[in-house]
This record gives structure tokens, sequence and C-alpha cells, in this order.
């Protein structure tokens, strides 16, 4: 039992007071974990793209004040009632959607959206007592995605935290809490590129590089990158990439190019940018016959995709996939452990470090489209 | 070797002259198989809509005089240069779409389009020589699908031909050749419901029953009939269905109809209407996490289909597939094998039989809707 289990936690924190401004560093008390939850202390955090998008606050519901920050990697401080899974010291990855192992969802093989615990960007306080753990001199700072790693101790629903292997290095494996994760699995449980494949990325930023080391694992013998912005290329060749094409380059169709390239399309493709236009040229540059076809970036809400039926007829597949298609807590582990036994490659993810007081550059980088994944490191 | 093998042969065949007009029992001359050719006596034929839509020629470019027919039973007659798989005497099927088992497609376990032999509706000749086999009186007759099963003797091309069990009764398994094992193999090669899981079939003419009679057979515990007409429902109870929707019945879509009957919609869906609005409702209609929509019916050149993105990222995944992604030559012997075990009905499918000289009552009875299917009888 640590010393602090029971008393509420005092400590620093990178609170976003209002939207699109410098997150401040806060002395925040962080509340004891109640029923089903679990206090740990963060490590290692990184940024997201998620986490950009809710901070800067366009075309969603505000919530301020707010404590950001999903990819993380920490150490169980202490748990509350009825937590059997976790004890404290157990090292864990904080995850942004979680597994109840309860419902229909986290029963069926084929699904990871937890009816309980699935994402919810619109709330900002723990599901036992609707309240937040958070609090500055009384007044409560709302959580984000259950998860809040921007402060030293958070506290998370125990169906969100992934039990990893205690060897693993944490200021590696805390980008598996998100956008690899999501990449990754789009490509080795979605699209399932057999050996000797040809693999269409679009998107070359961390998910869709994460996409590509996918495919690379798999074993595709040709992975065609697709991006509007043509510096990415040579970044993207560290992660399989072996052919590249910028839509701005050519007058037809992005689909057509590919389609011209590979005798008629490309045996998958994983989407990665969030485009309507990418979505639907990723599914008509697959091959008919066999190819499938994977969205994993978010699309705006009023987008329609559109496309004619006879593309399914000649047997192409559309799937999308959310997280990967990983069970966080039953398959996040097996993720870590492709680290450890270095099939998987992280190093190539992590191009800046920054120590938390300095945490508003993470947000520079890749506001600038500098960095990949910048890690926080949460003691100086 | 048969007294007629290298022989032109006189015979009956039911030739449609003009688009739409009744067709007419004509003496033809049947050529002799030329290199990868079999020529066979058709038993057997049915009448299938892709018939009588080319036959309406509303929309496609008509070609006539031609000989329609393509679900059929027969027995080889003689065989052309190359041919090594057939000899006189084997039962066979004849489909409208091949199989040359050279091809990308044919190598592929995932596909089953075959480069050379996949269906071409606009072709009224051979591969071989591009000629037709049949003529009357030195004027050619076209050929339709490679098959033109209204003719006594017809020639097909190997790659064409699914050698079946002798055993086998041709009258019932000549239906194999085109719908029911489009619908079947839509449900059981492609959607895949579990046992206990629920399947919504959209439009219940014969190629809806055959994907809820495979959706019967792979233990589907609720099968929900999708059809605007309600007259349906009494006879497709007998291939499973077990609760029945009509779309005119409801002021909302029918897939929140469903999504309501299911506690958020159904495990699989399968559409067999070709319509673009039931196309986007069966898609809609499926469980996010684990959804699986098929689509089997042939849209409108014209037709968009329309949704949002998001359906996708919510792990629903949408298909199409062609003659049920059998490979008509490597898969139909062993569907004629699960009629011959009893676990496929084939009977209840079979609603009417007339002899070949009344091949213009099986129009009739398609065209009112009172036909499932209608065995044509070659010999009286």
């Amino acid at each position: 039992m640590s010393s602090t289990a029971g008393q509420v936690i005092r400590c620093k924190a990178a609170v976003a007071w209002e939207a699109g401004k410098p997150l401040v560093m806060e002395e925040v008390e962080v509340a004891p974990p109640q029923a089903m939850e679990v206090r740990l202390k963060i490590l290692f955090t990184s940024l997201c793209h998620t986490d950009v998008y809710f901070w800067e606050a366009k075309g969603q519901t505000p919530l301020f004040p707010r404590i950001f920050g999903h990819e993380a990697g920490g150490i169980v401080e202490s748990v509350g009632e009825g937590v059997t899974d976790l004890k404290p010291g157990d090292h864990v990855l904080p995850v942004f959607t979680g597994e109840c192992k309860e419902c229909r969802h986290c029963k069926s093989e084929e699904s990871n959206m937890c009816d309980l615990l699935r994402i919810n960007t619109d709330r900002g306080v723990m599901l036992n007592d609707g309240k937040s753990r958070f609090s500055i001199r009384g007044q409560p700072i709302y959580h984000f995605v259950g998860t809040s790693t921007f402060s030293e101790y958070t506290v998370v629903h125990v169906g969100c935290l992934a039990k990893i292997n205690p060897a693993a290095p944490l200021d590696k494996v805390c980008i598996l809490s998100c956008g690899v994760s999501t990449g990754l699995g789009a490509t080795l449980n979605v699209a399932k590129p057999k050996k000797g494949s040809s693999v269409a990325i679009f998107g070359l930023g961390a998910v869709g590089l994460a996409a590509a080391e996918g495919a690379r694992i798999a074993g595709a013998s040709r992975i065609i990158g697709v991006d509007l912005n043509s510096n990415r290329f040579n970044e993207a060749k560290k992660f399989g990439v072996t052919e590249f094409v910028n839509p701005k380059d050519y007058k037809k169709p992005v689909q057509e190019v590919i389609a011209e390239m590979t005798n008629g399309g490309v045996d998958r493709s994983v989407e990665c940018t969030g485009s309507i236009n990418a979505m639907i040229s990723a599914f008509e540059c697959v091959h008919d016959g066999w190819g499938v076809a994977v969205l994993v970036g978010v699309p705006n809400k009023d987008d329609s995709f559109k496309t004619h039926p006879m593309s399914f007829l000649n047997e192409k597949t559309l799937k999308g996939t959310f997280f990967g298609n990983y069970k966080p807590r039953s398959d996040l582990p097996s993720v870590v452990e492709m680290y450890m036994n270095k099939e998987l490659e992280l190093e190539k993810f992590i191009t800046h470090e920054v120590p938390f007081s300095e945490i508003n550059k993470a947000f520079d980088y890749m506001l600038s489209g500098a960095s990949l994944r910048c890690i926080i490191r949460m003691e100086a």
C-alpha cells in the first residue's frame, strides 16, 4: 500500500483553461480512486492530434478547464473498491476507450466498442459519480476521454488500463496508447495483407506510418504512401514505404494512378487522413475480386461517402476500424510484446522529447508538422 | 465417343428474335466444340431474372437473335481439343461466369472473378474464334453469357462447366447454376453469420430466399425478411425467415425499424434487390462493432451509394459478392453435395414446371411474380 492511498494527492498538471490557449502548469488536487477506478502516476505521455483537435475546440462543444492527454505510460499508485486486476506498482497504459469485459461488444470476438467505456469526448467526468477527480482550490477541472495524462497523477477507470510487461520502457511503449496501435492494428487486424501483397497508405502522419509499419511486419512487398506533402516521403521510407504518390502531381484521380501502378489496384488500402475524398480514393484504388479498404481517419460530421455500388459487387470490401480493432485490456499487452521482441519498431516514431514544463513545445512541434511523436517526460 | 461427335447437331432451341417478344421454337444447327469447348445436351433448364432482363433489353445494348438461358443441367456430348477435365457422359452445370484456373483471380483464394471467363453480357460469341456455334440456315444466332441453355444442345467453354455427382437429379440441382448459389453463397461464404445470430434479408425473391436458406443452414436464430410485397412473407417462412418487415408499413427508414427490433442492429444483412435505397438500408441496419452487410443485387449503372463514413469507423463492414463467391468449377460440386446430404433444400424453390415447348409460360410466371423457379423440361 502506498502512503498516499486514500489521500488527495497534490501534483503538477498542465491545464487547458481556454480553447487554443497554451496550457498552464498548475498545482492540482487529485482525489482518490472510487469504485472500479485506479489512480496512477504518469511517467511519460505524448501528444496526439486528438488532444490538439479538442484543445482547439473547433466544431465541438468546448469543455474547459480541462486536462488533456491520452497517450501515456504510468504506474498504479492505488486502486478503488472492486479493482482486482491491478495493484499498486503495476505498469499500465491508459487508453481513451475501454473494455468492461461484460457487455455484448466485449464478449464479441469481433468488436472492441465497449458499451460502457467506449470513447466519449463530450464527457469530462468519471462514470462512478459523474464528477471530476481533479480540482484547483475547489474548482473542478474536467477530464478528457477518461485519461487526462497531462498530470503527474490521474484517475482512470480500470477498464481503460492495459497492464503491461514491467520490463517494457514506458518512454517508448507509451505511444501504443493510441495512434500507433490504431494504425498498426488497422493493417494487422483489419486489412490483413498477405505476404508479398501491395498496400496503399493514405496519409503519412504517425497513424499512417504505423499502418505502413504493420504492412512491413505483414511482409507486404509494395507499400505505396500517398500524401499531399512530399516532404513526408523521405521519412516514410524508414517505415517500409517503397513508393510514393502525391495526388497533386497528377491530373487524374489518385485511385486511377494507383490502379495503373499495380495492374488494376492494390490488394489492400488504409486511409489515415479523415478526408472524405481520400476515403473514396482508398476504396476505389483496391483491386476487384479481393481488395480490402480500411478507413481509420475520422471524417467530418457532414461528410457523405459516395461511390458506385458496382465496386462492391466486384468483390471489393470496405471496412472501418476503431483503435485498430484492439481490445485495450486484452490485446494491448501483446502489442507491447511485439516491441519487446523487436518485431515492432517504436523509436522511429519518436522525433522529439521535452520535459513536462515545456509541454507547449510539443503542441508547437505538432502544429508545425515537425513531429511524429513528442515524448513528454513528467520527471525533469 | 458419341456418334454425333465432330458433326453439326440439328436440334430444337427457343430463339429470341426481338427484345421482349415471345421466344420462337426453331430448329438450329449447333456446331461441334472447338478448342477448350464442350458440347452438351441440356436436360433441364430454368429461368432466371437475368434472362428476362436481357430479353427485355431495357437499358442495355440489344443483341438479337439470341438464345438465352443460363441455369441448367446437362450431359457432355463431346469435347473439343485440349479439354481433359470432362468427357462425354459427364454430368455438368453450365455457369454464366467461368474459372480458367490460370489467371490471378483463379489463383487467388479470395476471388472468383476470372479474368478470362468473367461474365460478359455484351458478348454473343465464343472466345476461341469470335463466332457463334448456333445458326439457322446459315444465319448466326448469338450466345448469351456463354451458356445459352434454351437449346437441346449448346456449346460452352470448359471453364464454365462444373462437373457434378452423376447421382444428383439434374431437374433439381440445375437451379444451382445461378440464383440459388448466388444467394446461398452470399450468406455462407461472405456474410458468414454465426450460430444464434440475427440476419436481415432484403428482397424475398429466389436469390433472397436462397440467402435466407444460407442463414438457416448457418444456424441464425433470427432471420428478418424485408420486402415491399407482403404476399411473399408466407412463402418465406419455408426458408427459415422468422420475422417480416414491409418498409411501406412504417414512416421511419427501415434501417431504424430493424435497429429497434434488434437492440441496435442485425449481425448480418444481405441485399438481394439491386435497389440503391435497399443497399443503403442494408448497410445502415447492421450493428456497430461487428455488423457485416453484403450486397448481391445488381444496381443501376447511374446509382450512387451514399452513407455517413462514421458507420465504417464504428466497425461496420460492407462487402459485395458475385455468384456468392463460389468458384464455378472448384466449388459448385460441393454445393450439389450439400443438396445430396439433405443439408440444403432445393425443392421449395421449384414452384413450376413446363415442357420446353411451353417455355414462354415460364416468362409469364416470372413476370407476374407467381414463380420462384420454373423448371423447363427439354424432353417431353
